[in-house]
């Protein structure tokens, strides 16, 4: 059983409070270890990545090398089931379509004044993908990761993944074949990191790392971080299901279940406005995790995390709504698509009674990787903008600087910095 | 002096890479301190940021309050020279302008199933803006971070800003006015990073900083980062002149030293084809120290980490360019429009013999907070883009489930989610 609140009540505010500032992340003391594996890598390079491959993954890469051959992808891609295969191109396509809509324009113009000025684009030039082995090995993610860098034009996309034991994971090898990803390396965990950051004999390095991963994946990446960029360091997943009367409780309970069958630290909340859906959605709950493989996962996190709000109105639920910033919302409830937009924090919205949350975790179009932990307040999901940057241009004739320098020689000279205005002065005979 | 190279030269490529990889940071041990501020702050809220202002600022700010109220505001703007005043108001208004144009547009629409699709942009609600006191603290600065944010429509624009002995920076406050910050108050460090971040009585949360700062801000910026957003951890300033035998050393000299007079670790290097443009450029270097106000400091950083880059050509040129990836490039070349797009990475790129770098520092329109060491590689200059998020939105009917939703369920059942699998699935009546 989640916890139930009411907004109504005299005590919400703190309670409410208390679900917010609820610690889901797991803090494991790794940081020490993760620096020794970077240092490490960083020193012995390809010997260390085989090294902690042989520790963790328990398997000797040397005879094969670290790369993944064309030759192993191909044949590993062919057992593929062609039903999955076409899921897999499905997927692809629609996240290409949306993302391709992402790209931003430069924009060159002159102003008024006839000053020249630009704001221009480019891809990151070699981008590094962790995949995750094991459990969490999931091809959607690594279409929702590449496909994107592939879109913004990245050159170089470098993907690392664990092979635990040696055997590789056909669906994700298809999932990178799928997207474009142009070499795949067998290292896992922070020294793959370490690798795509500081580069080995094997392995150039990249500008950028991008992909989940647990606790030491995120540490390593959180070290390099600086050196090359990132993307956001990603908690447990969320849902935020706000819900009226008109709904089957069966599909809602499911709904709740898929978030709370990734972890034991996701958490799922239903918002409604009415009580016998709330009791009704809950009993649904207790029905599905009778007959679901991951029952205990999705019942721990239930229990733990799990909430029920019951509120007066909409309007105060979607306050609610603002406040939880969640990662996913689905909107449930008659008028869905005129809710759309009273929300201002959410990292993906859900709109209506036929958009479950999982239909955008693999072929919606739009990416799965979204903003956890509230910071949906201030950051986006990733996006065809996480792989390029911007270079600003600027250009001025001895015209226009003569309009507009006058003004920099006055600001320089304020700040005490004389060679600033110097720069400019000396251009207009100013001294 | 500083170093010269000679791309044509057997050892260049190692000297190159030594040039790349030069440590320019100040690697202060303070984040233990910086931890206990924090901790601090969370418990004792106002008082301990009394406390950290009477230790480091070395007045009492209690009787005032925390708060600079608008009458200290008007006074003190009051106290601004007219022509200084007109000079702000030029930069606002050709910042504002800039930057309107970098606001993202919504994009919702229709796929060829019927599925909708969007991306829709909001603002950061609440912002904090980190102004340094004493030396660094420029009133250009404040209209860079503040204005965009005002474009981005940030509704709570929070600035903070030490202020020694109490004394309050005419000019600051006067940008902040005529940026449209809602809130200013007397209190820096990383108390003030502390306070924006968790909130204090007299200082409600935001919910992303941004803003320059000395080793302890940018250490509390890295420690909240998570609970709140923040900017990029800016390094010390860089300029790389590409120049061709047409220029006027002096100007160049100038230019070098404009980047060199910010701070020790700055770094100016001067990439030409022509000797003879070389030479002279470093005797005008060692005339303009002469008279320099910040000779000590622009001195030392032009011999600990200046250079001279002597290529054959500007094919190779631009190559080293790119891999420096610097935070300003002058192209003061013939033909310098022309070579704009072969600039792959750099924060912002200023055209011609009449855009000094430190024109962009204030009047040009664009901004001045960008990518530092090496970073243009992956990242951007701040922008109007760094104020706002995005949210995706899907919304699908019982028709377009049909035909989206069975990939879906393929996909989930292989990555062993069955909760998301089913939440479609009992949608379409499969299960």
């Amino acid at each position: 059983m989640a916890i139930r609140l009411d907004a109504s009540d005299s005590n919400f505010e703190t309670a409410f409070r208390d679900l917010l500032s609820m610690k889901r992340e797991v803090s494991d003391d790794v940081d020490a270890v993760v620096r020794d594996i970077i240092e490490d890598v960083k020193t012995r390079g390809d010997d260390a990545l085989y090294d902690y491959t042989a520790k963790f993954d328990r398997f000797d890469a040397r005879p094969k090398g670290l790369r993944i051959s064309q030759e192993e992808i191909d044949a590993a891609v062919a057992k593929v089931d062609p039903d999955v295969m076409a899921a897999l191109v499905l997927a692809r396509d629609r996240i290409q379509s949306h993302h391709a809509r992402q790209m931003p324009k430069n924009d060159t113009y002159e102003d008024a004044l006839g000053v020249k000025l630009g704001s221009r684009w480019t891809a990151v030039q070699a981008v590094g993908i962790y995949v995750p082995g094991g459990l969490a090995a999931y091809p959607s993610s690594v279409l929702m990761n590449a496909v994107p860098a592939k879109v913004a034009g990245v050159e170089r996309l470098v993907m690392v993944v664990p092979t635990p034991d040696g055997t590789l994971n056909p669906l994700v090898l298809a999932a990178a074949k799928l997207a474009g990803v142009d070499e795949i390396y067998r290292v896992g965990g922070a020294q793959a990191v370490a690798a795509l950051a500081y580069g080995t004999d094997s392995i150039a390095p990249v500008y950028k790392i991008v992909g989940p991963g647990n606790a030491f994946v995120a540490a390593a990446k959180r070290r390099v971080f600086g050196l090359v960029g990132i993307d956001m360091i990603a908690g447990p997943s969320e849902v935020l299901i706000m819900a009226d009367k008109n709904n089957d409780p069966d599909w809602l309970a499911v709904d709740l279940m898929a978030q709370a069958e990734h972890d034991m630290a996701a958490q799922s909340i239903l918002i409604t406005n009415d009580v016998d859906l709330a009791d009704a959605t809950e009993a649904a709950v207790e029905r599905v995790l009778t007959t679901l493989p991951k029952a205990e996962i999705a019942g721990a996190s239930w229990r733990d995390y799990g909430a029920v709000i019951i509120v007066p109105d909409w309007k105060v639920g979607m306050m609610l709504a603002n406040r939880i910033a969640p990662e996913h919302l689905e909107l449930a409830m008659d008028g869905a698509s005129d809710m759309v937009d009273k929300v201002h924090n959410a990292g993906a919205i859900f709109v209506g009674h036929f958009t479950p949350e999982a239909v955008g975790d693999y072929v919606g179009g739009s990416n799965h990787v979204l903003p956890t932990a509230r910071s949906a307040r201030f950051s986006s999901g990733l996006s065809t903008l996480d792989f390029v940057k911007r270079t600003s241009v600027l250009e001025c004739n001895a015209m226009n600087l003569r309009e507009i320098g006058p003004a920099a020689v006055t600001l320089a000279r304020q700040e005490g910095l004389e060679a600033h205005a110097l720069s400019v002065a000396k251009r207009l005979n100013m001294g």
